[in-house]
């Protein structure tokens, strides 16, 4: 591995003193220093997408390509599929990332047949293998495509023609096997068609039962072939279906826990989404990660006076902070990471923006983890949230968070007590707080 | 119960030759008509709310009341008490609906001590007992205001403070107490303030825990008073806290299901509330119906280029049909009902615009049942619908949906069957076929 | 012109009896009938546009094409341009629409040279001049498409570069210059990627100011080469650049208004636009007629769920209803017209549903035009209007209006008169009344 | 002025090594350090409202009164009413700022005719100048309720009764009356009423005519009485009334060209008002800067994930940078300022909250200050914008950027010169910059 479409960038060094303008070195990200007790890499455990970054093209529903790379002449051989494949590692080991992840169809074309599409996938696989050993560089996780093929149009597993479904299931077994076969430490569902654009032409019913059966038959095929990766399913609201059935965190949970699939699987959750569903950046994160469900984070960010998902570099270093918190109270997310399912803009089409859009979204989650750690290590915020519960930790506060208390008891207690005593919650104090770590 | 308050406006009648411009008849809703083998009123159930007509002022957060009626000295007597819900019996009776609904605080003010507040509500529900008996009107649910009082500011079956908790439990036991002597049919818990402002001083694993604990020392009295109404959740994203936990009809259920409560809860759905989640405003209904949750209707709409619940009435002849065919394919939605949670606009001074607004209100729902009722009787919608899932009814395809298919099966029948044909999802002719029942 | 394309399509008739489930043909649409004084057609003026008809494939940012069509083999090649073109003028024919609309580049393919792509154009534009002789059908409007192409990604006319700004000048000399050729009753711009994506690279001033040059350009040249036809500024707020300068109408207006070029430009309104910007549907079109700048409309909708264009087909009879009775009230739009900017969906794979998609939204018009006049004959909601507004059209109130009063006398006014009685604003009465000619 | 109802605050300071938890001391505002050229407290002008802080209750549509404070009883007595006024010039003045803002109707009672609510505004603003005078406290801005009292409810200058009009413009006389007897160098007109909640009811053409004249009224009053604050108009797009006709920056900036009073009136823009109206949170700063319109800030925020008006203390530091980089760039907002129209939270009910909110945002602004002065100073970020349009400064791009140029020496240009080069917008990059001054 010898840079050589990336001829003009070096490796990406460590530097915190460099240049306001200097956008091509890390000013806050140092992957071995120790935070926590554990390298900066390890909390941090960022991940590269190869389609945004390697298959983008700038296209969008209302403009051509227009970003055009000197290893891809746009064409559907086996070879141009290679060069992007080995440009992506040359991209990784520079950037310093030790993770990457891709769905099935941006690494390795279909064919005429579903046989002949999995050979090249064997083929494709067999590279990535080579250049993973070569590089260290593993498999944060890996997915199939199960949106973009016309014949997924009306879904893939929630498709009213059960031939789609068969033919969405093969491809999922043939992912699995990819997936085992370079050691991915996740595979992820993103129900990209499951959903609906209309309840007039839709059977609910049927569609969730089936979605069900889908993921039940993936789930005993991952346990017959022992591939280890953790599942995971990433919630998105409504695009591009209207109404998609894995809408967020807990929409997803509740469908798990109907079909009793809730111990097999986590969620991987993108802030891009969690926003487009009405809800704060952080938010899925800090449900999912409650609900014992948190897997992984593919960390973007949209623009929140925009309707869709834009897939931009998360560059907010409150919103960062925010989300490392929760990371760090869970003692991390591995085996998932923080996988960029962003895109350089379609104006920025220079080779450059792309090492300079990843590291200064690293640069952004690195300032994230030192703001993190300490307000963790201060233990000021956790002191005052702790205080504001004390209440249910003893006596008849204990009593009702431990669910031994009834109502007649819970009457008793008023005609004693009489009136709760007014006690600020002090929004705006913590705000402050949160402010002086930023 | 003779007419004192609405001296003007008699007893509304069915006159489908009503003029244009008189408002104050039914052209559509005729109570008895038999439609699809049962009284319009059965279908339909309405219900006025007290709050909105019977409390509301027309005050909104930039103005001051607008609103001033006959019956209502603004004073917090138990005359002025009594008076409105006299005259709330004499518009109910004029109106023909046969169901009201209200929460505790709305019909009696509360005293200077929990005990003296119960006595209060005692004596109130005495006189609604004595109005029910006269007038033949029934309690379609009661509720408890969990979220006016500032105690509740920081939340009440969540409250950081469990001598709040308390407090809540001892408002619900009353609230069970006297819905049990009322004859309810239903009980709705709607958490106004079950919810986070801020991630930053917030505990979500306590509080959703101690929400469960709440529900279940509810439903453990309800039994143990021998109280028969359904116990129903209304869901609501984020008004007026920022995030609510019961933020839609999957994340409701999705939180019964994580503390097993699901089978003594139903939901009672507000098309609004839907909306302000970010769904269509059938999608609740229909998401809640298909999951078996769906409980009971709250009857409003909202203005879709606003962020805020306004409560509007349901005046589109669309929707109202589409939430009608639901309810039929449930076959009813006993013992719940269509509950208009809606209040005229504070502009909407009269008297009048207090039966206008019902009256235009039950004529779209009229409506709207009497559309669905042909799209159920002629078949046509439906069988387009058994059509397209035609394929998951025998062979394969039965196998999938039944799943007793596994992957490698599925492989197996893409090798052999190859492609799946291309089959139109016809969204414009549903919806072309659907407007010709409008 | 004999049918070649949709051979098993007849032209669509109207057919009052209809079935059902028969969307071949329509139920209200009655081009010739006199509503009002004019044929329906004439109020109408519907308009196919080419692009979404004739080149949309159904691929969206998560899919490939999935619409073939038997007149399109997806080559570059003249012969599928001219394939497609007469494919489109069979569609209008059957369909018995007299207006089509279409961008440059949809026609026409881009050569290596401008000399070369305007040679294309007037090849291509000689057979639809030929097309439009033989069957009658009219040229709507045209426009140029300035936001596909790479070279236009950071804008055309407000594009930081010169040189693209020249170009994207040149072209639309060219589009006036064929505009002018095929009798075009009016001439669009749409500012796709007029705007900006981040303020940090942005001069707001230089950009708006080159806008304002540009569009003063091209009047200048229409003059010049004595085309007639109306210039009309379609407003989008953020779809695809994230802020657009043509927000809504109010904008563009203020725009126009600034730079001294609003005598010289009308609006061209589309709903789905309309509602993205936040607004009602039917705002944009009562505002632009209201300040005299309504001069054609794209007739579409979306999903008010969806934060993005969704191009539906308007199916909405209320809405219908809305807008026709403001194109009433201004005595009809032309020469604008109501152009269907609206696309099948990716799964409508059929060719039929291209003439359904038309037929349900044409029946909708008809519906909605058919309400609008009888609410214009019968005139009470315009009495009743015209009485809420009574006191300015005399006394006090006419001194108010015409601007001839001052602060000192309405100081004295309200000594002497003192407070103003309460009006209710009925709205709900309003409704109701709209909802009975529904 | 001594300190009687905050005697547990003493004035707060400066201090730059203040604990992370005592939030009762700027660690960045220090008003009189020198950044570039001027204290920060002249580049800030910070003022508090009176209205949120000395009259908020905490009541919500949903919840009571939480707040209560020790200096007032809750009456309507002139009494209460001067405590009030008290107690706010010991807030300012412990606070450090050096203006406040307020409503006519937030200081003073209506009493039961115009004439003797005049007399207490008369009595109430004897206190308020004299309170000035012993402080030094300046009035920012003062504005009419004109949208709280129930005559308002159908609107103020746009109210359908012209009576209602009238009693708005004889309040604006007043206004106008008492800003020049309290030096207020500005006045503020909020149409909080002005504006539809239904097409079906409303003349737009009517209401927006008599909007431009009761503005032009008070125009001319304002010249004839000799008052030399400046105008100011406040957008807001959509609540309370539905539309509201000062949507945003440029839809008011339309209407006021539209009526030929763009001189004389600017804006006062609120973001969290920009963000309701679908823009970024700094869009109509730089907007209404860029036409010369921004007359003054309302320095606040809302939940970008919440529809309506949150009215929260700006606490986004990001956010406060952009902002004041427009701010510099057009040297100052003086004779307008920073005016926080924020109020504590609901749950917030410590009096200090009080000043640890305003704390907070102005450590936030005073950050936002040193980050853009730094970028301003260091001119990397201008540098790198004034090359992006370089092509304007000379030759042909000169001619287009001045409007001398025309269509075909456009394309005369395009022949010669060909396709222009692409060229990176470098937004990522823009963004990394811009993050490392924060």
């Amino acid at each position: 591995m010898t840079g050589q479409y990336f001829q003009d960038v070096s490796r990406i060094i460590f530097n915190p003193d460099a240049e306001v303008d200097d956008t091509l070195c890390f000013k806050f990200y140092n992957a071995t220093e120790v935070i926590l007790g554990r390298p900066m890499e390890e909390w941090l455990r960022f991940s590269v997408c190869f389609w945004h970054s390697f298959r983008g093209t700038g296209a969008d529903p209302f403009g051509q390509a227009t970003i055009r790379r000197s290893w891809d002449d746009g064409s559907e051989t086996m070879e141009n599929y290679k060069r992007r494949l080995e440009a992506s590692f040359e991209f990784f080991t520079k950037l310093g990332v030790k993770y990457w992840t891709f769905h099935d169809r941006d690494i390795s074309p279909e064919g005429p047949t579903l046989a002949m599409t999995n050979r090249n996938l064997d083929e494709m696989t067999d590279l990535a293998l080579n250049l993973q050993r070569q590089t260290g560089i593993q498999l944060l996780w890996n997915t199939c495509n199960l949106f973009a093929h016309p014949r997924y149009a009306n879904g893939a597993a929630t498709n009213p023609n059960a031939h789609v479904v068969a033919y969405a299931a093969a491809q999922v077994k043939k992912g699995l096997e990819i997936g085992r076969k370079l050691g991915a430490q996740n595979f992820v569902f993103w129900g990209g068609r499951e959903g609906y654009n209309s309840l007039l032409n839709t059977d609910l019913d049927i569609e969730m039962s089936n979605m069900a059966n889908f993921l039940r038959m993936a789930l005993v095929y991952k346990k017959k072939i022992g591939f280890e990766g953790q599942l995971l399913i990433e919630p998105k609201p409504k695009e591009p279906t209207r109404h998609q059935y894995d809408y967020d965190a807990q929409t997803v949970t509740s469908f798990l826990r109907q079909f009793n699939l809730q111990n097999d699987f986590k969620l991987n959750i993108e802030p891009n989404h969690t926003t487009l569903a009405g809800h704060g950046y952080e938010h899925d994160i800090v449900m999912a990660s409650t609900l014992g469900m948190l897997g992984s984070i593919d960390a973007n960010t949209g623009s929140p006076d925009l309707g869709w998902d834009t897939d931009q570099f998360p560059m907010d270093i409150r919103a960062c902070t925010a989300v490392m918190l929760q990371v760090i109270r869970q003692d991390g997310v591995q085996p998932g990471g923080l996988n960029f399912d962003a895109k350089v803009r379609r104006e920025s089409t220079n080779a450059k923006d792309l090492f300079i859009a990843h590291i200064g979204a690293m640069d952004s989650f690195a300032r994230g983890l030192r703001n993190a750690a300490k307000i963790i290590e201060d233990g000021i915020m956790s002191k005052h949230l702790k205080a504001r519960y004390i209440s249910f930790e003893s006596g008849f506060g204990l009593k009702i968070a431990t669910g031994q208390a009834d109502l007649q008891e819970c009457e008793e207690y008023v005609h004693q007590q009489g009136e709760p005593e007014a006690i600020s919650g002090q929004q705006e104090h913590c705000e402050a707080i949160f402010n002086r770590y930023l």
